[in-house]
């Protein structure tokens, strides 16, 4: 069964084969079949097919990729955050608050959630996700974090090493032992990805190396949070060990920046954490001019960024990092593919995953001309209308 | 009939009779009947009712109050946008341009168009709109703008002098003129407010003072925009006249937050504005520690802030101009009334509208922690569930 969509205004392929960074077709059609995408090109050229949706002019874009965020948690921080944005102090424990509430949830109360926050995704026209472990903290507690993750979509990282916890206190490197053998053994069924928060305060260069050779010794790709919270070695370490992607990025050195631009390192920005923490943003302009590959995600999560809108995602990084509209839509959709090392998504060409997102709205421009307004019209995920 | 809203999490009230800013109630219901609150009380107290709604627990509040958004217009500004936002020279004319667009639309597109607007609004949690003319700038067009205007809401503004128009361009007093003379005539039955835009390159204080005047004289409700891109005295002008509101108010000297402190004029401040132009925000701690009375309101309009999201200005004034989140949603909903000179809604107190706004959330707090992310549940107008 073929299915049509014509009456695109605007239609972003990211198919580097048509002209512009987004190779967009103005007057477009796309045909599905199977779930995936059979035909692309102009509306008047459409072949025929079983059925089809008129899409009145709006535009189309491919579905967003959500490379960086963590779902798989109990409880949440609002008491946090309103004692941060009122500048008062607040005691309770950061990350650890959140992994004591996950280890108290059940797995009923945890997969519940979870499927509330892929629905809210979904809603909002994310159709690839990536989440992460790291609310466990122990074998049984990240085993159950990466099981429950891997329910929900095959972009499941372990992050076991995510803060040291409280019952290690000055004994990290002994909680890296226990990462990188009993804990890894758990997890790497159920897992992608490794991943590591080396940061001061988080895990060293040379913990964050032990972590991510077990993880690659182990066939998982590698992804690393690094220099958001100040200078380090974290994103060459990233570059180094060939991470698929490197994410925060905030503090970087002119080292750091030619480093990840001779690379295949995706960087993974994420506006949402510095719009809700009101550190500075990261300067995606110094990167992209280098020759980086930047994605953007949501990184949503309790703490630092508890937004699931990758459009508001787009709309601060074209405010506030220097990314131009279509740069940043491009890093919503095939930037995120590339942190996850996809091809067959965020591109709408021959082949690749039937994953789209129709806007209300002529013009790709409009998710940052339209901070906040949900723009999300229909969207399709392998071929199958998810939202409406 | 009467409706019975229970299990409510946290209900907003703003009833300056309980506790606190927003008078909050935990465990609350409320009772509807013919399209007004009838009851507000603990669940456990609430008396019995026709039907009902289970809240889940989730958070309740007044829907929505707008104060301030310019909705009747033709074509749009993205490209515009766009530029601005890449740094590219772009010599379109602004304001004008919208100008020349409306002029050339017909009743039907605008009227469809508007029509789109307060779905897209009421579908967000607004339930109050103001809206203004000025993209007419004759006697005709601006008769046009408020007589469709009024047909979808009784908060319209006459704002003839937004800017001076090109045909009279070196002929602003002339202008002044026509909108104090003929353009009123034609307007004031459809309006109940006349606004300037007092500002260097629109108009000057003597001419924004005959303007105000002229409107007065009619039986009109003063509003001003004012101090949004300099220093000036746009809002002494405003609380000596006796305006119900004075919007933007970046640029304010001591003076001018003591005069306004002292009034009952209310400070409107448009978040959207400041993020899509990259303008300095606004100081609302300072208003607020000084005693004025803050709203916050969209400026909807497709030039300087084309959001229609109070969710989105909630956030960024969270964010960036120092108010408490609470203060936020204060300043959103009984702000906006106030700005407005309603009594019957923004607050949740029997014989007030039945306007309300229940959350996917169960703090009003999410509305500044999840940025972005679409946080409506269902939207009560006069006692009609008017979103799902």
């Amino acid at each position: 069964m073929t299915h049509l969509l014509t009456n695109i205004g605007q239609l972003v392929t990211n198919d580097p084969e048509r002209d512009g960074l987004l190779g967009l077709v103005e007057d477009a059609a796309v045909v599905l079949e199977d779930g995936r995408i059979a035909w692309v090109g102009a509306a008047a050229d459409a072949p025929a097919a079983d059925s089809r949706t008129d899409a009145g002019g709006t535009a189309i874009l491919p579905g967003y990729v959500d490379s960086h965020t963590h779902l798989v948690f109990g409880g949440d921080r609002a008491a946090e955050f309103e004692a941060r944005m009122e500048g008062r102090p607040y005691s309770a424990g950061g990350i650890r608050s959140t992994v004591s509430a996950t280890r108290d949830a059940t797995d009923a109360g945890l997969r519940a959630r979870l499927a509330g926050f892929v629905a809210e995704l979904q809603s909002q026209g994310t159709t690839t996700m990536e989440t992460k472990s790291g609310y466990g903290l122990s074998v049984a507690d990240e085993q159950r974090l990466v099981r429950l993750a891997a329910e929900v979509t095959p972009e499941v990282t372990f992050l076991g090493a995510h803060v040291v916890p409280a019952e290690f206190a000055d004994r990290a490197d002994e909680y890296v032992d226990l990462v990188t053998g009993p804990m890894l053994d758990a997890c790497a069924p159920f897992a992608r990805w490794i991943d590591v928060f080396c940061e001061t305060g988080a895990f060293t260069v040379d913990q964050s190396r032990r972590v991510l050779e077990a993880g690659a010794a182990r066939g998982l790709g590698i992804r690393v949070h690094a220099n958001q919270l100040g200078a380090g070695d974290g994103v060459r370490l990233a570059v180094a060990i060939g991470a698929a992607s490197v994410d925060h990025c905030t503090y970087l050195s002119d080292d750091d920046v030619a480093v990840l631009a001779a690379s295949d390192t995706v960087c993974t920005l994420l506006p949402g954490v510095e719009f809700s923490t009101r550190q500075p943003y990261p300067d995606a302009r110094r990167l992209i001019d280098a020759g980086v590959t930047v994605a953007l995600a949501s990184d949503c999560n309790p703490g630092s960024s508890f937004t699931s809108s990758m459009a508001f995602c787009i709309a601060v990084a074209v405010r506030d990092m220097g990314m131009t509209p279509a740069e940043a839509v491009w890093a919503a959709t095939a930037g995120g593919a590339a942190a996850l090392r996809r091809a067959d998504v965020g591109r709408i060409v021959p082949g690749a995953r039937a994953d789209l997102l129709q806007l209300r709205a002529p013009l790709i421009v409009h998710l940052a001309y339209r901070p906040g307004v949900p723009l999300v019209n229909r969207v399709w995920k392998d071929g199958a209308l998810i939202a409406v």
